[in-house]
């Protein structure tokens, strides 16, 4: 099983909407496959232009490591050292806090990921979780 | 002016559509802004997984020289050391092909740019043309 | 449907035992999954050091671009600044000769990539496509 | 001496059979020669893409600094400055923590290293020292 396009477009649909109904700041939404790679993206009117790579680096550390982004900010905190090592070896690509979202099919496993970036991380964690619900999809942030 | 998201929404969903009206292989579609930032992607299913960054890169190379796709590939055959080193010193990103489009406004300004990928570069360029003239805008291929 | 560590290793063995069969140069051997992400490698005694590199890059563009090494050879003696470019957004990580070989399923979607060297480019690619005929899956070198 | 591709296949296969002895999540296994250069590496089915970075990143510190991962760990741990120097000098690629073991001939010598990640880095430390010592060698965890 894999995040069609279809999909993909309702995940970051949904994650803005979520973002308008909560009155967050404007969002952008990255959607990668299981490999890492890009399906899909938005970038809200009035959000920063760097945009794009925070939200790339929240999903993508999430499916190379299989670890969401609450994971990783626990380990960054912990181990601080550990985590800045495995942005060495993905060349600088991982943002190790909420808003990268593991998405797994139903047997659980993972089958992309999701970043989002604009307001606070946890608030981010949870317009992307809101998309991922709304295409029927499993999250965890 | 710059490209607003409903403006690129409707550049990548015409884009798309066109191949599929000439029946070309799966597409993918960036559209960055004036500084050459991403503000969508999609990527088509079936399309191969490092398609987000040749589009990424016609399109990047387009905006960042003020210079499309085409002009850039004259430039590449006439003297491509000066293409290879333009790539230097903007870190690899430009791809100097067709399906790279300038977006132009009413007083000729750039306001940013189209990269498309999947097809040969010239059906790529047509796609990328039909998405920012449905978005009732002026391409420069 | 995936290339599981099982198929790897038998595509990996055969590969070498083609190799040996018919006396080519000590060989090393990549299986990448669809995601151009490393599930299996192995360097025979004798070959330099350096080969990993070089097979993984050679199955590496294969699975980015969907092109298999033969394609990408063409493409790079026709147009050599547009396959520079390429490596350039793929971080310098493509080797465009035969020897990378695209692996598909049976309805023909890219499930992965193989990556031989050691021998000549068309040695590389027979061995590559022996193993992966004996793991009873079709390869497009 | 050095560690033969036969001895590697019995490393790696003996690390995994540990793993799964100990109910460990799925592991990978990579295997270096004495200049850090990849001689064999497998990823078991389940585990995340990115594994072979980190793998890599353990045991490739290993053996350039000669120094295994509980070492490199507790001198990250003491002196973080010096490891993140470390590792701008060998270009990102280390990963300094327990998994990361040294391969020693009978007097002494470093002739590799292995890197194992899946599980916590002591169990992983555990599996590939069970795996170099199932293939005669002795390991500096």
């Amino acid at each position: 099983m894999s995040i069609t396009l279809r999909k993909a477009r309702t995940i970051i649909r949904k994650a803005l909407e979520k973002g308008q109904e909560l009155e967050l700041k404007p969002l952008s939404v990255v959607v990668l496959d299981a490999g890492g790679h890009v399906i899909a993206f938005e970038r809200e009117d009035g959000a920063a232009p760097g945009r794009f790579a925070i939200a790339h680096g929240k999903a993508y550390g999430s499916v190379m490591l299989g670890m969401a982004g609450t994971a990783q900010m626990k380990r960054a905190e912990g181990q601080a050292y550990f985590m800045a090592a495995v942005n060495g070896v993905y060349g600088g690509q991982v943002v190790p806090v909420p808003g990268g979202v593991l998405v797994r099919d139903k047997k659980g496993a993972v089958i992309g990921a999701v970043g989002v970036t604009g307001d606070t991380s946890d608030n981010d964690a949870a317009a992307a979780l809101a998309g991922i619900e709304a295409a029927g999809l499993s999250g965890e942030i």
